[in-house]
């Protein structure tokens, strides 16, 4: 079994990109100075997000093709919560050089298939020596003449709407730290997020009024919402779904765990709410978030804090 | 000065995205789940580069506004290389929490005043906490309604010409190597690459067959276009401009050295060339790439094995 360093970055990069299937979204894929991809709607939805190895994910608790279904679907969450359609990815790769190149073929192999659920093609990237394994996903998006969805249209009287798992991956990765590895749910949860990719389309057809996908916590990012639209949003705890599974520190998991990539929405009162979708609160005037009429303590993620 | 670590993950994005001016191609900036750009071609450009720290800059050798502009201007390079015009810059920045706040707005600073040379603003992005600082940039372009200018169109009978700067930067970072800093010519042209972002446009106005820009050193990348083309490039060296300011070595670095990001193309032989471009070699039948002839040893960069 080669290491990436025998191999070199040429070697590992044909390596790679041979076993990328390119779909109709990319007009010229890998290997040139850069990628050239379809944008038909005139408008190229585009994000990036970095995983960072210790912080992201642990090579002790998740596979490299586990942590590549992960990377690729945070990125395409992102463009999904704003009511587009992924079209193409750019992977960048930071590797130690004695990494074996086995393990980079797998994490693409997650990266490809997890691309493969949206119709997303990988058209380009970059490969680099560092000591630690980083990855810095880009994904892009067509919004087929549609406006973004996106957080700053939510208005009091709308409705609060969920949908997807929220707190799972947050309680897998406590069960992890603590040394356990059951109930085995919650830690796959963990190592591969599942986020519901029809949500952007049911939001449309509810007429969502903001859409985003939950992965700093569930308070937090609707703060978010509440701030970008300048509005108040209040949960009701008692509507919100709290499953057996996710044991004593249920409602907390919810309530402030991210990574799931589920999402949340708000929708006008009368639109017709699918049964995938939960009501777990209203918009009214104002400004924060509010639970059960109050506040809540320690309620997400901060990449520099926790 | 406060650190990055105490002014938090969403403070330091607030603090540094206030200060991006955003063009005409950004529909909507910074602060949602993705960005959103004009992309009029229908097509959109994208190519994304990872800048590792102790790998591709020194913080002792290069200020935080030098690494902003030379990230920048590597991947603003490679959309010219396609023929493109620069839109939109997404910035992943890997950082540790104790950095100060001021070193990350340099960063950004550079980043900006080197995009705005192009038109092309800062769209959007993440910020992660890591033990180094690592750089994620992706650039996208527009095509302006004209195929990409790409590696593989080279025929035998064109000629090869280049353009700007090429061999100063390695040279330069041969000089911090050895503890020296004169001629700052060649520090400088390490700590901030100067691309001609008219090359593009220029390439064009040739008719050129294919166009690159130089990373990886001047042979490797013509190998490049010689393996994607399906042709021989024959370099003489009697042509290729060593100014004098490089010194001994100076032939080494200009054939070997990359991360200037000067440009190389391949013309139809009655192209008007501009006094801009040098004409260096030309494409013959074959495979690879011959010095005066012969072969070439230690042609380039390989991230992993120099």
């Amino acid at each position: 079994m080669s290491s990436i360093g025998e191999l070199g970055e040429f070697g590992l990069i044909t390596r790679l990109t041979d076993r990328l299937p390119q779909g109709p979204a990319v007009e010229l894929g890998p290997g040139d100075d850069a990628a050239v991809a379809r944008a038909p709607d005139g408008r190229v939805v585009a994000t990036t997000d970095l995983l960072v190895e210790g912080r992201h994910f642990r090579r002790d608790w998740s596979g490299p093709y586990e942590i590549g279904c992960k990377a690729a679907a945070q990125n395409l969450a992102d463009v999904i919560a704003m009511g587009a359609r992924p079209t193409v990815l750019l992977v960048g790769l930071a590797v130690p050089a004695e990494t074996p190149v086995e393990w980079a073929e797998q994490l693409y192999a997650g990266l490809g298939e997890e691309c493969e659920m949206t119709g997303t093609s990988v058209a380009g990237g970059d490969v680099v020596a560092a000591p630690r394994i980083l990855l810095a996903v880009t994904a892009l998006g067509d919004l087929g003449g549609e406006p973004p969805l996106t957080r700053s249209g939510a208005r009091p009287g709308d409705l609060v709407v969920v949908r997807g798992r929220l707190g799972h991956s947050s309680a897998g990765l406590e069960l992890l730290e603590n040394g356990r590895d059951e109930p085995a749910e919650l830690v796959e949860a963990h190592r591969r997020p599942r986020p519901p990719y029809t949500a952007g389309a049911e939001a449309r057809a509810m007429g969502a009024t903001a859409l985003l996908d939950v992965s700093d916590g569930l308070l937090q990012d609707l703060g978010h919402i509440a701030k970008a639209s300048g509005v108040r949003i209040e949960v009701d705890t008692a509507e919100v779904p709290v499953p057996a599974v996710l044991g004593p520190g249920g409602l907390r998991h919810v309530l402030t765990g991210g990574e799931d990539h589920g999402f949340a929405a708000t929708v006008p009162p009368g639109a017709a709410i699918p049964s995938s979708w939960t009501v777990v609160g209203r918009v009214t005037e104002g400004a924060g978030v509010l639970v059960d009429g109050g506040a809540y303590r320690g309620a997400g993620w901060d990449h520099f804090r926790d």
